[in-house]
């Protein structure tokens, strides 16, 4: 299926995310790519802000509740769902997560729990006319794509088995799901043996293109009765914590839904923050911010 | 434009709707129009529950506040704001409202206020990354479409003037607008004659539907800078008072954001509620049975 892999770089800048990016930032793709524009880089780097007591930065497995998960804020107030293993935002609308919050540490990638016990399940929390079910992926084409991934949440079989939950599901594509989403997923867990705690926020996004009219418009399938959204692009955006609990590093992903050849490195999917906030009406650095001053953003490199 | 003009049936069954409405109800179409398949049709009319007071149902203009307007609950609970002359849900991600309440009675409609000395402005309340702008519609050809009609607002200049923000508003074809849409606004208004309020609820959708390959994709134009989201219909959903303070009515209208033959009445706009609730992400029924338990829907006839 050659024909259908595209390489990293044309994927980040020709498949509707450019048109963001350049707009968000004015800057030429060339300098976009140099990670130059994101709001991040200009902040200043100072001490973390008084408040923030090492103890709130150890890693206390078993309590993953929402208050810790939470710790750097909600990035939307909507429909907010506490589960064993992630915090989550529900969009009715498109019956799926707006977003989802986990924070991997080798307690929590550590454990028996094996997801062949899991099964895909309806989210009998959200009102019938809104929910997704197993039927509308059935013979779709699409994976039922893990937000929260079940792999980070091995410390506990209820936990693993809520990230099975559909409100944590979203149609992806399966070359994407079972190869360069897995790697990302894979290199989010190898991340816990550098920091104290890694923070993952993941997420569908719906990002415009530029049609034969030389308009901009959004376009995605929607599956089955319910119609559930099929995501152009997700992103995923990582908040670290450095082992000496002083500062934080940010790393914001956007991957596009279809086939990548599994050779791309991730870096080339790195994307300034300011791109996912504005593309998914969502807010992180502010409450990031709240939290730490001294926050470095990585970008494309 | 002779071309551009469909009649409303086609609207109503051909331009994504009717992909909703067979799905939600798995009724034909003809069975549709007929107006069997909603929800509300199915409820039992009986009489208003104890602890509703005639004295809430009564028209104090000059304190239309939140609480009044949301006398029948909120359709969600996100980004809500509370304005002079309404009560909305902003979606960050397609940077309009998702939805606008607001209460008409006789004494909101009669006033001095004079919409000449109104100008749209930006809704500072909202994140620059989220907010559109007056540029963002400029050379669009999509005209700034009131949700809350600021003909609603005689009453207090202020009330007329915060119609003018630009969360109130959503990029509407101008025929529309002038035309089927502007009659949809003064048959709101001539209700208030006959009935003891008029609760109104406006807000966009964006509905699928199928392309050449047989499958169903949501597509919508985005505007500007700021990507504004075009959508593709417009809701409103009426809820109406009984003069006798007893009961209430429900009408929900659905009109494609395209040009619509002057001469189609209105009533050809009806759908059942629950196709707006699906379609919108949205609950109006629950939370107005909370209120009333004498509920009639009048759809499609």
């Amino acid at each position: 299926m050659k024909r259908w892999v595209r390489t990293g770089a044309a994927l980040v800048l020709g498949a509707g995310l450019g048109v963001w990016v350049g707009r968000a930032t004015s800057l030429s793709p060339g300098e976009e790519q140099r990670g130059v524009g994101g709001l991040l880089e200009r902040l200043p780097v100072i001490p973390v802000i008084p408040g923030v007591e090492a103890s709130e930065l150890t890693v206390r497995p078993g309590v993953l509740g929402g208050a810790a998960v939470m710790k750097y804020g909600f990035p939307s107030l909507a429909n907010i769902k506490t589960r064993e293993s992630y915090v989550t935002s529900y969009d009715p609308r498109t019956r799926t997560a707006s977003w989802v919050i986990e924070r991997l540490s080798p307690a929590s990638l550590s454990g028996q729990s094996d997801r062949k016990s899991c099964d895909f399940m309806e989210d009998d929390s959200v009102n019938l006319l809104h929910r997704s079910t197993n039927a509308d992926y059935r013979g779709s084409g699409f994976d039922r794509g893990h937000m929260a991934a079940a792999a980070n949440h091995k410390w506990s079989q209820k936990a693993m088995q809520d990230t099975f939950y559909l409100s944590n599901v979203a149609p992806q594509n399966p070359q994407l799901n079972r190869n360069t989403w897995n790697n990302l997923e894979k290199h989010c867990r190898s991340l816990t043996k550098n920091y104290l705690n890694v923070y993952v926020c993941t997420g569908p996004l719906y990002l415009p293109r530029q049609e034969a009219d030389g308009k901009l418009y959004v376009r995605y399938q929607v599956l089955g009765h319910n119609h559930v959204a099929v995501p152009t692009h997700f992103f995923k955006v990582l908040i670290l914590e450095q082992m000496d609990g002083r500062g934080v590093e940010l790393r914001s992903y956007v991957l596009p839904n279809e086939p990548i050849e599994e050779k791309v490195p991730l870096e080339r999917f790195l994307v300034p923050i300011e791109t996912i906030e504005r593309a998914a009406g969502l807010q992180f650095v502010p409450n990031i911010m709240k939290r730490t001053s001294r926050l470095q953003s990585i970008t494309a490199r």
